[in-house]
């Protein structure tokens, strides 16, 4: 079981060390966490924490440190935001994709799933070189498409370390470009690679994606 | 200036605390972080600092902690993923806020902007109070899209949540419900939404939210 709350707290070095800490202290697993600035005086952390005995009890504690502003219990973000789908591309296919993507997902949620897909129009190898790879560092990823017409060069090295370091599936359109070949799944029509992305990671669906072996 | 690595370290209480502390007893700022659970055995944590003089030699120091396997340099989620529009809400709508978002995210990104677009699609009036609760708990937001064609009751609560918290703006579809007497803007056409929501957030468009005071 898992809680969450925001803390506002001051910003300056030294504070989330002081949270985190704080919590370690109580033998608290901290799951997930996250930072940012909400301007140049404060900072607003997220904290998820799991199998706390008494939750409230630790947000009290919390609330008495003397660079907290304010505690507030939170939804965890699993819960929220769920399995994750990342779509990167650009031009006429990335928004058709997502189309496919959402529409299946509000078919799934609505049957108790929780999926949510996550879209970044970009182009060029570089910047989608960069992109692909900086998936790695988001939590819940479950399939990355990539929406383009044209992917290749370095890009495939980001394919590769994302196969390498994760169960990341990763489904491409048919497009020219070497980036197809370290697909998990080509899908010719845009729509459909998106319906497919969230088949993949839907408990509610029966589709297993590692016996595709064709291009669709 | 902005750095970023990913390390990755054995999954117990107190790792991330240790992490936090060894960076700031260097008086290094945290700006951002997450840590989320590859396995029962190890966590992935991405950490973002600020001016720091050598970051190398950090990522070396950090290379030596003992619960460390590995430590990559990344790019700042900042950097790829910028600002984020987030539409919530069901149906044939929240697609089509999307196709419109996605396009023109795509039309700017071109000229250099970095504007994503997260969707969550999810209906009831309990799960959908929740969800827009928690974009208060996302960084870099910009603008909310509320997607859906009836939207009311406590949902105008988390509503009033994210106006007192946060800077976010707030654009709703022209739908049955009392939300949209809450929203920085009503739109009738769902894929004009999408396309205003990026507008609000984008250096390229010269378009002020705040100047529109009517019923799209």
């Amino acid at each position: 079981m898992t809680n969450a709350m925001n803390i506002k707290a001051i910003e300056k070095p030294g504070v989330l060390s002081k949270l985190t800490s704080f919590i370690a202290k109580r033998n608290v697993n901290i799951v997930y966490t996250q930072v940012y600035r909400e301007s140049s005086e404060y900072a607003s952390t997220y904290i998820e924490v799991e199998d706390v005995d008494d939750f409230d009890l630790l947000v009290k504690d919390i609330e008495c440190i003397d660079e907290v502003l304010s505690v507030k219990k939170s939804p965890s973000m699993d819960k929220i935001w769920g399995k994750r789908i990342i779509i990167i591309g650009g031009g006429a296919q990335i928004s058709q994709v997502a189309l496919g993507a959402i529409t299946e997902a509000d078919r799934h949620n609505i049957r108790g799933e929780r999926i949510s897909v996550d879209t970044l129009p970009i182009v060029g190898e570089k910047k989608l070189t960069e992109a692909v790879r900086a998936v790695l560092s988001l939590p819940r990823v479950g399939v990355l498409v990539l929406a383009g017409s044209l992917m290749g060069g370095t890009i495939v090295d980001s394919i590769k370390e994302i196969k390498q370091h994760s169960d990341i599936k990763i489904i491409s359109l048919n497009m020219v470009g070497s980036v197809r070949n370290y697909a998990d799944l080509v899908v010719t029509d845009p729509v459909q690679a998106g319906v497919m992305a969230v088949m993949t990671v839907a408990n509610t669906a029966k589709f297993d994606i590692d016996r595709v072996d064709e291009v669709l």
